[in-house]
């Protein structure tokens, strides 16, 4: 497998210009392209440019909606409620985490939500944006059943990840980065399923299940996700998994992921939770920042000469890094499915 | 093992006394002696009544002190901090959770802090309080360096727990048990390394660690836990310690589990956070708390003849039916604690 490297830039003007072309509004366009460069930057893959013919496909299909009649209402003080309209999910969800910020600035935490939207791509990405606001963000997602109880034997939650992150400065109130926590509730995503069937690899233990509710290796076998703390201690996974189903789809008025269809990306009544508090309630902003830049110093300092240990989001600034300096690896097989989407659309590949 | 029963009211209303007659206050005694009751009611035996005469020694030795200033402070809007004052943490950690609901009934959202705090028990206690308040509640809490980091071979995190609750109703709006998740972000508690010493049994593969800081099934030779996902996915565990360290430490100014001394119970630097949402965003609170119902029947009704499938909280209920039946097992060893307790306070044992 041979990579080509594209400038994150240049692919996040591509995906605008197919989206636009694709019918949806600037908004919408601009919200999407900004988290597949996030999740593409991160190295999360999985959420990247790959997703782009994806969302393409569900726009030309009519299931998700292209020029959304996207609202705000803010029915509380600390509240405010984005109304999707069942477009792209990922302009709701950044305007949902700015909502948290400005909200927070005011009451010291704030709350966006956002309700009949689709899939956003990776929670991080809005913890994020959080942060970069100067706040500490809590992002939530629910999602299509595509989990099992703990004990349980039928798929009932979906991935249902959380994403957190605290902006982080150092000793001397430089900027660092920042923590950033973006975790399914499960232990692996179906994405890495696909994988090891391509790989013909077996699973690790614990992390996936046959049609009649048993644990396999076989990701042949597998047709649902085992819940995070596997065969012990899924009681946790799938607690926090729940945690995140009744925040997101009772606050937002939305359906439970057993309640949705599980062609997840395309589902259009999935509801997602933004917290954002700000960082100094008992000390200033600028002290509490350096306190997250001393816990992230004195973290790395754990690491050894034979294995590095990272907070979480450490592995993702490597990536970050490389990827600037480098640009976005594009496998083969996505680079041409890339180029055919450009060439359907007029639109020039590779782009400049 | 012989176990005598006791009214769970008649050991709550002991604790009251013996806390008191240990020089405490009255909000300081009462507020110790309901999340001891909560835990016990619950089977959370390792954070019940047990922990009685331990928290006896630490207002002897002046490690917690007896009387408390706890006063309460609001920066912002929706935000409320208590100040412990270094005594016991249940009274301030329930004042918190009061305030967040009452700010989260005017703003929507509540951020209750404690700062400069004890150990507070059973955080469930307190998103409990939150859900009977009609509340959907977050609490954590922040302790002793006790966890590895993922790929860590020294304790960095504590246990860090965190625990969500959400109130429901049945179709008819009856009240319901509510949504309880109660855990530690680490696969084990420690106190379940000291029962398998005791009962010479091996632990489960990768939740605890070796002085080298490699995973260890040998009981005698633990010194630290694993965080939640163990050799492949404690990157997660680690992370939402991480989180709850960062959110309890860096808000209250209080320190990190890595700064604190590891004698958990006595530390009086920790801090809590308790977020209050209010569930009727979207719709009226009557109906959001049918559709936490509607997800708890849901999930019931996935149990099998021989299997059966709780939400987190559900085999907490089962045990406080049991218990508020036949009151609240005392094993031979407690009993004689609490006995000698008893007498040395000259208060009555067993509890009339």
């Amino acid at each position: 497998m041979t990579n080509k490297f594209v400038p994150v830039e240049k692919l996040r003007a591509f995906a605008v210009s197919v989206l636009r072309k694709a019918g949806t509004d600037v908004v919408s366009a601009e919200g999407s392209a900004r988290a597949l460069a996030h999740a593409s930057l991160l190295g999360v893959d999985s959420h990247g440019f790959r997703l782009l013919p994806v969302y393409v496909e569900f726009l030309r299909t009519g299931l998700i909606k292209r020029t959304p009649a996207m609202n705000r209402q803010d029915p509380k003080p600390a509240v405010a409620i984005i109304d999707a309209d069942g477009g792209l999910g990922h302009a709701p969800a950044y305007a949902a985490a700015a909502a948290a910020c400005e909200l927070a600035r005011t009451n010291g935490i704030g709350l966006g939500l956002v309700k009949r939207t689709s899939h956003f791509g990776a929670a991080g990405a809005y913890a994020m944006a959080m942060a970069e606001a100067g706040f500490m963000g809590i992002a939530m997602c629910n999602s299509g059943a595509l989990v099992a109880l703990f004990d349980g034997t039928k798929p009932f939650h979906g991935t249902d990840p959380i994403a957190f992150a605290a902006p982080a400065t150092n000793s001397v109130g430089a900027k660092h980065n920042p923590f950033l926590l973006d975790m399914a509730t499960s232990s692996i995503s179906w994405n890495r399923v696909s994988l090891a069937k391509t790989l013909g690899r077996q699973l690790p233990f614990d992390v996936a299940m046959n049609q009649a509710g048993g644990f396999t290796l076989d990701p042949e076998a597998v047709t649902m996700l085992a819940p995070l703390g596997g065969r012990e201690f899924g009681y946790k996974g799938a607690g926090l998994a729940g945690m995140i189903e009744l925040l997101c789809a009772v606050l937002n008025g939305t359906r439970f992921g057993f309640e949705l269809d599980t062609t997840v990306h395309a589902d259009v009544d999935v509801g997602n939770v933004m917290i954002a508090i700000s960082p100094g309630q008992s000390m200033s902003s600028e002290m509490a920042t350096k306190r997250v830049g001393h816990y992230l110093q004195t973290l790395a300092n754990h690491s050894t000469a034979t294995k590095p240990v990272f907070a979480a989001g450490g592995p993702q600034w490597i990536s970050r890094d490389e990827r600037m300096a480098k640009g976005i690896p594009l496998p083969d097989a996505l680079e041409r499915e890339l180029q055919s989407l450009a060439r359907s659309m007029s639109i020039d590949w590779p782009p400049s």
